[in-house]
């Protein structure tokens, strides 16, 4: 007995993609964003995959973003040639040369949200050299819309991309994350502050007497509320990633159904030790430990109405049933909706693919752990 | 400006471990257990690393502890011949086979918690054979002793005992995990916990005509309260992971102070967009997600005291200052002591050896994302 029609070959816990689901949700986010002018960059730390990477491009995104050199180099390594490092980087160390080093083979963007990150950046550009000829790099400024993690406030946008120019950098323009869009009922109002945001930002940046052609939000839960040039808005490019998977925090906030979930993890029940408990081999270390205070638990048990993932170690799940008490047996396998697929994809080293039912493919995850 | 001593070389965020603190660990864990005369089997999920097991098998372990097939692959191909998987194995799909070439390999122990594994496993180490030949392996029951995870009570161990000597499995014992000590002022009343069901457990196998050699528990917090020989307790054995490295979970339960902590993340200060915060690249994809209702925040700052980890994100963590405000420039690199440190090791593929405050080597996280 399952509730998984995947074949045995796939042993347990193993992270499935659904192809057919994926490739509706990448279509589904180019179509909605190309019919309000915005650009599409999406973040690849969710997926770190260059077979979808490759889809999400040929389905007209701009490029791509990342939020570490490391993952950049690994999709310039695999041949894309637009990447924006969506992040307040500091390009000290072995950053330094490896930035250069993009820089001289792919379009690069990088984030700043400080003079003083500015300045570490054009000296790690110029390399040490004593004639100061940078390597061309487009600098985006950081603006906070209301998350409170980086970025300036909208109206100090100006300076920093001021000292950016001094510095002989591009000045491409700025970015924010709506993060707070991450809140039941709180999508619509964030993307609200990523225009806001936006249009402060970049009247900051006139006032320097500096052009700001980016505008760059989006988060995925916001990005359809985005307000793009065809809405008479300020935002020039959304940078969703979970939309390609989307997980059980997007299901719980409203913004996909289930049947929009292309990512789960096939669970074993190992053990059923009270009629009140049962506990699956998908722990910490598969599916993640994001949960916010508003999801109802660890994951979501679509074949299980009502059961809740109460407990998580790194090898254990406990689920509660549902009101009416079905559980499983030992031995069956069950079908994990995570919280948050970004954390689960960078715990594995491959996605298994899967199209109707069966087993297609693996894919590597190719930008695993590449935090730096 | 940088609370660490460590050179430039690292770049952040890194974890590091220091191998002097190390080998205190190591050290001081078998002295207390070969006071009590208790048996020390490192669970390695911690450290996934060859060269830790080694060290702690030089200093008297009697084999190791693991979560999956899939790292007790990894240490018998390095060359540990004693391990015990202390979960509810099913044995199902490749498991099977895997566990059977194992069991030819090396002396293995498995658990069970429940006459379906049982059969599951005998199965398995059959492999179809018509004529019943088992494959030896040793088979403990797992028991609950307050966690309310995996295992049976302690009372209902002789049925499942007695279904694996049905079978033809060698019985070995019972195994509890007292996880319930991970609660401040828990400490010693799990361990007490863990004594009482160990005993009841040991007496239900008697009560089905089974010894019962090994009696097997131990977390990290209640280790040094286990009731061995020594004391006339019923414990045999001791099973702690953690205490290798320790983290911010010990320190704030009082199991170990901060200069047992042998495992930090150095993290560098990427933006200070305000006085009331400052941001650093260590996110959830390096220090983890557990955050117990009990811990100050997403770990410690040792370098400024008073100040939390608010807010954490897959490459951020927002850090509140302490009630004197002191906080570091962008661009320093600061000491991160991680909540759970076994999350952050899964999370790396090497650890960065250091000693007095210099990098000296470098070891592989051998068996890291080994989850099958």
């Amino acid at each position: 007995m399952s509730d998984s029609q995947l074949p045995g070959a796939v042993v347990t816990p193993a992270v499935v993609v659904d192809t057919d689901v994926l490739d509706t949700n990448l279509s589904a986010m180019a179509d909605t964003a190309a019919r309000r002018g915005l650009v599409v960059r999406p973040h690849v730390k969710t997926h770190k995959s260059m077979e979808i990477a490759r889809r999400q491009l040929a389905l007209g995104a701009a490029g791509i973003t990342v939020a570490t050199v490391g993952e950049a180099e690994a999709f310039a390594a695999a041949g894309v040639g637009d990447i924006f490092i969506a992040y307040p980087v500091w390009a000290d160390r072995d950053r330094a040369g490896r930035l250069r080093d993009l820089a001289g083979r792919i379009r690069l963007s990088v984030g700043v949200d400080s003079v003083a990150a500015v300045r570490e950046l054009a000296a790690a550009l110029r390399g040490g050299a004593p004639v100061a000829t940078l390597v061309p790099v487009h600098v985006l400024v950081e603006v906070d819309c209301g998350l409170r993690r980086s970025g300036v406030a909208p109206d100090d946008a100006g300076p920093v991309a001021a000292a950016a120019a001094a510095e002989g950098l591009r000045v491409g323009g700025v970015f924010t994350f709506p993060g707070h869009s991450y809140t039941p009922g709180g999508l619509e109002s964030a993307a609200a502050d990523e225009a806001a945001a936006l249009a402060a930002a970049a009247a900051s940046l006139a006032g320097a007497g500096l052009p700001c052609p980016v505008r760059s939000g989006g988060s995925t839960p916001s990005a359809a509320w985005s307000a793009g040039p065809a809405d008479g808005g300020p935002v020039t490019e959304v940078r969703p990633g979970v939309y390609c998977f989307n997980d059980a925090q997007q299901v719980v906030l409203g913004s996909y159904p289930v049947d929009r979930v292309a990512l789960t993890v096939l669970a074993t029940v190992v053990s059923t030790p009270t009629p009140d408990r049962f506990i699956l081999d998908a722990g910490a270390k598969v599916l993640g430990q994001d949960r916010p205070a508003w999801a109802p638990g660890h994951g979501l048990l679509p074949g299980f109405p009502g059961a809740a993932i109460t407990g998580l170690w790194e090898h254990h799940a406990v689920v509660v049933p549902g009101p009416d008490g079905t559980r499983p047996q030992v031995g069956d396998v069950v079908t994990v909706i995570p919280n948050h697929v970004c954390t689960v994809v960078n715990l594995v080293d491959y996605l298994n693919v899967s199209r109707d039912g069966k087993l297609v493919d693996r894919w590597p995850v190719d930008a695993r752990g590449r935090n730096t």
